[in-house]
């Protein structure tokens, strides 16, 4: 093969509607309706979901301040990617379409009840579906709404998404949120060194001062 | 808060121009020039890359086939996402670029180099940098190749992409790829129970028959 000389520019791609569209599915997202916990209803699809804490946790009242008029600064942000996505990327398809999102937020549901010092009445909820060729997007706008809003529960406060840690992997460290809010069985297995509550702490002031003075 | 009647419509986002705008990517991703291994100039940024292989190992000989005329088919299709993705989702920053891309395709190519049964004479290597905003599209993009072409070492031969297993890790099993292609010394050290070599040829069989018949 001949050597082809090298010249970076050649290599960038370069395309200004893709952000445009993205703050397109972003304001979506800013204006669907907003559910409590547990939702009530079955659906299926995959998509992208926020959760938004107006309570009275001390810790949080940042948060609850933001949210006083209306849902602005989620807690959580996350993504349900459809069946196959995470091995062969296979995109949502219409006719086997599981309850991916809805089953996320199930979990979560079952652990903020699960967790100490919080109360599911008062968590809200905002999710929008991607079917089809669309589900490609979940990633990306999953991505830009964590960087918009700075999730507390995605930075940090890390550990509210985790799974039980699978077989021999329990010499990781309890999560940040575990040691926020015991209750999970899995954490009390953690085996590893954890922060303590007092870092913890500390790590939320500067994070609302920085992000949400 | 008065509850809102659930409508599984008014949670649907969609935008044909996402699709679209993928695929603008990807013929630009097939458009640009591919380059021998090792590169030889250092440049930055992050982005989304491909490995072909044209080469004689007799299980790869249909992948040898299909690029003969031109670089159809990757092995490999890989990103390297900017310094801050994967912990805040921090976009490509112009002023502290760093070589993330290059470094990944370094790597790549020390493996290839090191695993048994390879030539790095018999690759070849295409990559898109994606800057600024237009770093959020490096994860759809990735997905997108990977989903159109079924590269082999996505697949059917898992592991390529491994690095040295965390602390503790090391119960996990050596990856197909490391059986196929012995050298890497992090893969000696996995105690779990690894695929035999004939489970991955018939596997590597399958593939092609479904995916590249």
């Amino acid at each position: 093969m001949a050597r082809h000389p090298f010249d970076r520019a050649e290599h960038i791609y370069k395309n200004d509607a893709f952000a445009e569209l993205v703050k397109d599915a972003v304001r979506f997202f800013n204006g669907t309706p907003v559910h409590e916990l547990p939702l009530q209803e079955r659906f299926t699809g995959s998509g992208v979901y926020a959760l938004y804490y107006t309570g009275s946790n001390p810790h949080y009242a940042r948060l609850a301040d933001l949210n006083r008029l209306s849902y602005a600064v989620p807690i959580y942000v996350g993504k349900a990617v459809p069946r196959g996505w995470r091995q062969a990327r296979v995109s949502d398809n219409l006719l086997t379409q599981s309850n991916e999102l809805q089953n996320r937020i199930r979990e979560h549901t079952r652990n903020i009840v699960i967790g100490d010092g919080l109360d599911l009445a008062d968590f809200a909820c905002r999710f929008v579906i991607f079917e089809a060729e669309g589900s490609d997007m979940i990633s990306t706008v999953e991505a830009t709404l964590i960087k918009l809003f700075r999730p507390l529960w995605n930075s940090a406060v890390d550990g509210f998404g985790n799974h039980t840690p699978g077989a021999g992997r329990f010499d990781q460290a309890k999560s940040d949120w575990d040691v926020m809010h015991k209750g999970r069985d899995f954490a009390d297995k953690c085996r590893g060194i954890a922060k303590d509550l007092d870092t913890i702490l500390k790590n939320i002031e500067a994070h609302f001062k920085r992000h949400h003075p």
